[in-house]
């Protein structure tokens, strides 16, 4: 860290900067420049704050120069994590598609929607049953009856599944029937539920805030990987600007940023990250472009008939051509889009959970 | 509601709009402009949702006309909403000022800082309990301990404690030993937590999110009074823009535009909204001539020691020039500080907790 | 234009707002909802202005319903627009490479950089004479100098030219030696300045602001389209967001609103738009995928000696290797590059002014 | 500067930058961490650019130590700067209050407001003759015609003038009709214009761009001030966040961290920062009790009739109704609103142009 003093520090204050740093166990290096004095502090820096330095007289500013994280960068960990779900792995030379409903609405619908966009070539199953909503009077989602849909279609798939969970007493259920534990954007500094999917024997999926900084999605996936679970994936699904033009501003500029600093898995979301279905797919190409190892999309027979994001789904035949385009993308970046042919059907049990917990 | 179609839109899509808004039992009302076509939806839109129509083919936007909020809309409750807390009371003619650390760190730190506080005019005191921590790494808040001093500190001063609380099985421990449950803006949207909220019988302090909008706060709100708790304040802490010369933008606008929005008493967060305690005292100014009918301030006997948000927290001294300053503003907008004298000491059982629950 | 009433408004100002509607030559159009009557205004809106109604009592708001810009718009001119410079095509299939340094340096510099990047693939040379800088101690540009080096380079090569114009009165000494101008970003809204390049003979690449909105953008080009010239390219660049990982958020979803929107070519700029010659490379590519037509970027023979943008710069070999990647990721999405051989090298004067003036 | 190295940093690598920062002329120092490596550069950095390092193999980032301006800063010129304009005083004891239309209409209007807002206690005149307008088609301004009339208006009322210049070309006609030059927002960085007006014998009142940092502004103070205008008054106005509520974020945080960072006056413009006139009397308020030295404020006889900005003007009525709240806050902080009654008449000669220029 470096402590930065005011052009007007005088030396007692910058005595007091460097006391204060070597009795928290640092060592202190000053830097006498023309304007103002720099204070390096090295060695043993668990025990220092920025804010100690922050508040005390005379200082400018501080700056940090380690990373804030350290099981989520690629700095510790230089080759890529691949994540292995019932045979689809994430993060290694395929790319992924996971697609579905915004939420599971009945049984029909997910079997169809299952049906459809395995034929089309994803695979991974998405569909919501617990439902953030922006208004206490919106559908909040099938609950538990919709994860016993998800599981009987991917007995009938052999998807595996994707599915948010939103608190801390839902985790046990939502993980006996997903294969995949979705931690939704809103929830992403929700500290409390990233320590309890931590101790999850599931991978999570960990959305980025609307307006979190890339920084601090790593140091929420440290959260949860110094709880134990090292399958955890990043997702970028759009952040918040000033731009009105689309839903949210997609930054796709996260996926090499994220790849350069981390080795966990990168997903991208461009329904919610764009919030129209008519950029779905350029963003989609581009997003695969960009190096991302997995898409999510939101895929629904009737749109107009959804109970959530329909206007940000796509039809099954326009997902089908989508998946066309993605395969000459990803084989053009030297990548193949995952086939959902691999992976076996998963058996479940008269309750409609899994039959084996991993 | 208004939906208005593509300049390129058939005449079978506009139909096609208004058969669907009629089946979900609506009127509607075409207007036929020049390029495009406009449709107004009116009488009963219950089961009325945008995204229906802006998945639709033909359709362009949605725009909506009513709020989305009913019980926090000011339309719909025109007087002020006062709130009573031990005899201090919100939204009323004075201006209350909480103050505190913004960590309980130990027993006595919390008694003297309520002292202190108390001394120079504050009438509620503020300490965290259990801090939401961008690291793993970071103090987390002593927990129950905590609440406990906190107690005590409120039996020696007489003032009403707030304190945050972060998950909803900790609501009913938290509301033993607190005044005012404080809803922090990392779970602005934890919609969990607010209807758990919703339902305990302690006034709700709820904070804005960093990226919050204003109407999506007032969703959150309607999140605790759909479920039966009327008394929320609502609290503008900061918001996350472009620019880093403060650490957030102290959105002072949101002070009169939730006001003329909402019924609700409204409260600033100088020390979030900015990060850096020589900002603290003008826009504490500031924010009581923009209307404001509280504030909450940071105040550390010993800021650089502090476990948190030292460089946001003032020492008692400035903190007691402040208050000064701040009764003569409150006047100059016809106004007046609430005085701490006016409400009685609230006995604590051996274990902390209050002697009576409201 | 839709007016909306506030739920208290009087009888007298809803007459109000439709007599002064129609005094400005609308017709009007009441639609009485349960809480809310909306005016709807139709007709000749020419003389119609939405502050007039938003400054009126008892209005809640003004909803636009048209865009703002016509000649940009895709609505009145449904084919894309293709921008023939010198044998090179901007918005028909073929995708098109500028390449070169930020700033013209030197003859040696410019000459050596035009080579490398036509060698490499690129079919025009971009390069800064003029430089707007953050600091009036920075490097401004060579000025007309550098316009003689670029003229010269592009005798060499046969390469087209892109330069930035920065004043009205530089534009037609610009204009003799560049073969497209450049509006840089902080140059968005020089009203002025648009009005005059929209005098001038040469295509205009007009770059969005750092906090343009994609809408205010397309009013700028208006600008320039409105005063005669309708050979205009859109640049995204980046805009500012809270995210401080990339120097700015580039904003590759403006790339298929623009297309959607507009008919005027389309060209992404991920040196600035990121900032990081590391992110420039997958950048590019996600860009393509997205649908643009064009890449301008940023080659120089020896960033770490830049005069300027340095660090966003490639050196010629990793610009070549991109060269490869970007002719794949055309072709996966039925686009191919361009390639600088159709064209034949333009003469130059003893001045170095182009021989003769389309 | 402090250079950061990259954790994978080579011992080469750590050579090359000492060697090219001492080639620069600066002295090195550096410091090696558990993880990092550091470069202090201290000395003559005169001919240093991060760019040049950011650019650099193994370097992770670079940072800034210096502030970028020198003759904008506090720390360069301790005591506050106090302009002198007609007798009115900016940047001293009193809160200078400005008003007037946002365009100069007609020769009645500029009148009749000059007189209802003199007698309300303002004591600069404001009124736009030049309009940037985001569209083409829109109204911009009488030009010349408006300057005579704001002339006129002065010489009727004795309040000096200002009004904005948009174009190098008009700087010295504008000059000749205006006490003080206003640069609009969207040419804060038109940095020719700023060299220009750096050169007139007109004080300057610089706005905050729209997505203009902090650092940035005065940036653009300092290309007006190193050319010779030492006059430089700063304007906040409203930046562009994701927040719509209100059509800027008026960000009143900026008032302190100016009046900390740099010596100049400091101006507040609430209609614009807002852009809704039920907010500018709250956010006047606030902006005074936040040290703001001067207001700027839209006042129009018949806003709904304002040619421009009527949504964000006040009557003169309420106007005056704010001045009184103004004096009573003003006073709260020590201050006290400066009067139009010190300034004597300045008399124009037969075209309207002041008769001495000073």
């Amino acid at each position: 860290m470096v402590v930065v003093m005011k052009a007007s520090a005088t030396t007692a204050e910058i005595g007091n900067v460097m006391q204060r740093a070597e009795a928290l166990g640092a060592q202190t290096q000053p830097i006498y420049g023309q304007d103002h004095t720099v204070i390096a502090l090295i060695g043993d820096l668990t025990r220092v704050r920025r804010e100690t330095f922050d508040a005390m007289a005379g200082v400018l500013k501080t700056v940090r120069i380690q990373d804030p994280y350290k099981l989520a960068s690629r700095a510790t960990h230089p080759e890529g994590t691949v994540i292995n779900v019932d045979g689809i792995r994430f993060g290694g030379e395929e790319v992924v598609v996971m697609a579905g409903p915004c939420s599971v609405e009945s049984r029909a619908q997910i079997i169809e929607t299952a049906m459809a966009v395995k034929e089309a070539g994803a695979s991974v199953l998405r569909g919501g049953a617990f439902k953030p909503r922006t208004s206490p009077y919106s559908f909040q989602g099938l609950g538990e009856e919709g994860l016993k849909y998800l599981a009987e279609a991917r007995e009938m798939t052999g998807l595996p599944v994707i599915s948010e969970v939103m608190t801390i007493e839902a985790i046990d259920m939502v993980a006996e029937y997903v294969d995949i534990l979705q931690i939704g954007a809103r929830n992403m500094q929700n500290y409390g539920l990233l320590q309890a999917v931590g101790k999850a024997k599931r991978p999570v999926m960990l959305k980025r805030g609307i307006s979190g900084e890339i920084n601090e999605l790593l140091m929420c996936a440290e959260y949860i990987l110094s709880n134990g679970n090292m399958e955890v994936m990043l997702c970028e699904r759009g952040i918040r600007t000033y731009e009105t033009a689309t839903r949210n501003t997609f930054d796709l500029n996260a996926i090499p940023v994220l790849k350069r600093s981390s080795h966990l898995p990168v997903v991208a979301d461009p329904a919610h990250g764009t919030g129209d279905w008519e950029l779905v797919p350029p963003m989609s190409l581009a997003a695969v472009a960009a190096g991302a190892d997995a898409l999510i999309l939101e895929v629904h027979p009737d749109p107009e008939s959804a109970m959530s994001d329909g206007d940000q789904s796509l039809k099954p035949e326009r997902f089908a051509e989508l998946m066309g385009g993605l395969r000459k993308v990803a084989e053009a970046v030297g990548r193949k889009v995952a086939s959902p042919g691999e992976q076996e059907s998963v058996p479940i049990d008269a309750d409609g959970r899994r039959a084996v917990l991993a």
